[in-house]
């Protein structure tokens, strides 16, 4: 149980929380079908550095796209992906990457696009890890989701990563149903089609699941606050802050990358997910700070 | 199991199924993670007859607020609620309908109106059936829940209905928690506090759960297809059909209020929640009907 994890404060604090919520003659009893804990995704559960796995996925469906429609190689943003133009693409903003989300997400019916991310799930490589998902998931992580399922928890991600690509490879590797899944997404559009209604992903914003907006998004899908919350970024204060101001037991904890030997460290420098306000004041706000280096005897699998 | 429900047709369509999708023989099985059951509310698990509970509720909130601020009494749309003038109120449109909603139920904190909501099912009367929720619901329907529960289904409401409105009763009366509760909402908007982040329901239209939206939303929420769905309505049938159109088992039940004598007998020209495409079409979409006369030997508890 935890094998992974060290002895420590950590690990005391998620042993002794869920002894205490779990106990029925104890005065912080929690009944499990109130037992809700919300995990992020990228940084989290798995690795983010040096890029989110969805943006490995974007970059190696443009190049699918490419071969089939020459065109793309000399259109932005797709030409700054195939050609690794780092500094073009970080010029072409918000815009760019709406562009590129759309035009590797979006246009297809939502189980073409499952289709799609399954198969690519199912051969990927990352540039340091070797396969995904299975070389980048955080142990640690999947051993804490399957002791607090066997006490009673719901286990939710709550993603700024998309809905989609997440529920194409949850089930499987984290134990947690697509839905159980809070994400970001693009709109669906109905059509008609001759066995019934279709469901197309349209090239048109959703919702942007990061910071208040995971609130918001808990509260709509799951309409109870968790009792636990875990998270690595600013992106993931408010959700851990709601979470911990509820009433009787709660817990939130942060995840802090510090240990570049066996994955990396980063923090307030790292633009793809910054952590700062939420180190800063993790004591204040009674959030739990969990240091890889410290904390886990075993990173990946 | 089931004593509600006559032999017949419908009872066996919904028999039949169970056995066939929860035998891991056939050829026809479904692993229990994909038994998920989709049910409107208004109309199918309670009745909507002559108006919705929650139009009860508005109509109660209005007096109340009107009480503490006799202004209300003379302004539109309230003094139509209050003077009981269903023509005013028709004349005054969807925009009359958004005041009303927008007055009763945003404005507060979403725990606020989780307590009104709640203290309002705790005495609440409806004028023919008597307590609500408890004599409102219909009980074949309650065994049904129950029954599909039993062989490991996982049972969700999308109704039009409010959501936060549904979620104060269906734990406690469906034995569906909140997290399987998919309904119409206003956004909602994060403020800080002391203690931490606080939501409150605000003043602006969020999703209108109806007709294709429900489509949009069980993929939104749930992230599969269901195999089962149930609806009264043709604000229900894109649902019924997209759970229909599946591949494997797939089973769609259209509730037809034809007794009058112990419910209502009502369809197409019904304004609140019209049935017309749906049961005119219904033989040929796959749907099965359920005749309130025919299939049901009680109706209520």
């Amino acid at each position: 149980m935890l094998a992974s994890w060290n002895d420590g404060a950590a690990k005391s604090a998620l042993t002794g929380f869920v002894a205490r919520i779990a106990d029925p003659a104890g005065g912080q009893y929690v009944p499990p079908a109130e037992r809700i804990a919300v995990f992020d995704n990228d940084g989290t559960l798995w690795s983010e550095y040096p890029l989110p796995v969805q943006a490995l996925f974007v970059a190696d469906r443009v190049r699918q796209l490419a071969a089939r429609d020459a065109s793309m190689r000399d259109r932005q943003p797709f030409k700054a992906i195939l050609e690794h133009d780092h500094e073009a693409l970080h010029a072409l903003g918000k815009q760019g990457l709406a562009e590129l989300l759309f035009a590797t997400h979006t246009g297809m019916s939502a189980d073409e696009f499952t289709g799609i991310a399954r198969a690519w799930f199912a051969s990927a490589k990352h540039p340091k890890l070797g396969a995904i998902p299975r070389q980048v998931v955080f142990k640690p992580q999947i051993e804490l989701l399957g002791y607090l399922r066997e006490h009673g928890f719901k286990n939710y991600i709550v993603s700024g990563g998309g809905v989609d690509f997440i529920r194409a490879m949850a089930e499987e590797h984290y134990g947690i149903p697509p839905e159980q899944v809070i994400g970001s997404s693009a709109k669906l559009r109905v059509e008609s089609a001759a066995g019934g209604p279709v469901l197309m992903k349209a090239a048109e914003a959703g919702s942007f699941n990061d910071r208040e907006a995971k609130v918001q998004n808990i509260a709509l899908h799951i309409g109870r606050r968790p009792v636990l919350a875990f998270g690595n970024s600013d992106g993931d204060l408010a959700m851990l802050r709601y979470v911990r101001a509820g009433p009787g037991a709660r817990l939130a904890l942060l995840l802090h990358h510090d240990d570049a030997d066996r994955e990396a460290a980063y923090d307030r420098g790292f633009k793809v997910s910054p952590l700062a306000e939420a180190l800063d004041q993790a004591a204040a706000y009674g959030i739990v700070v969990v240091r890889m280096k410290r904390d886990w005897n075993t990173v990946f699998f």
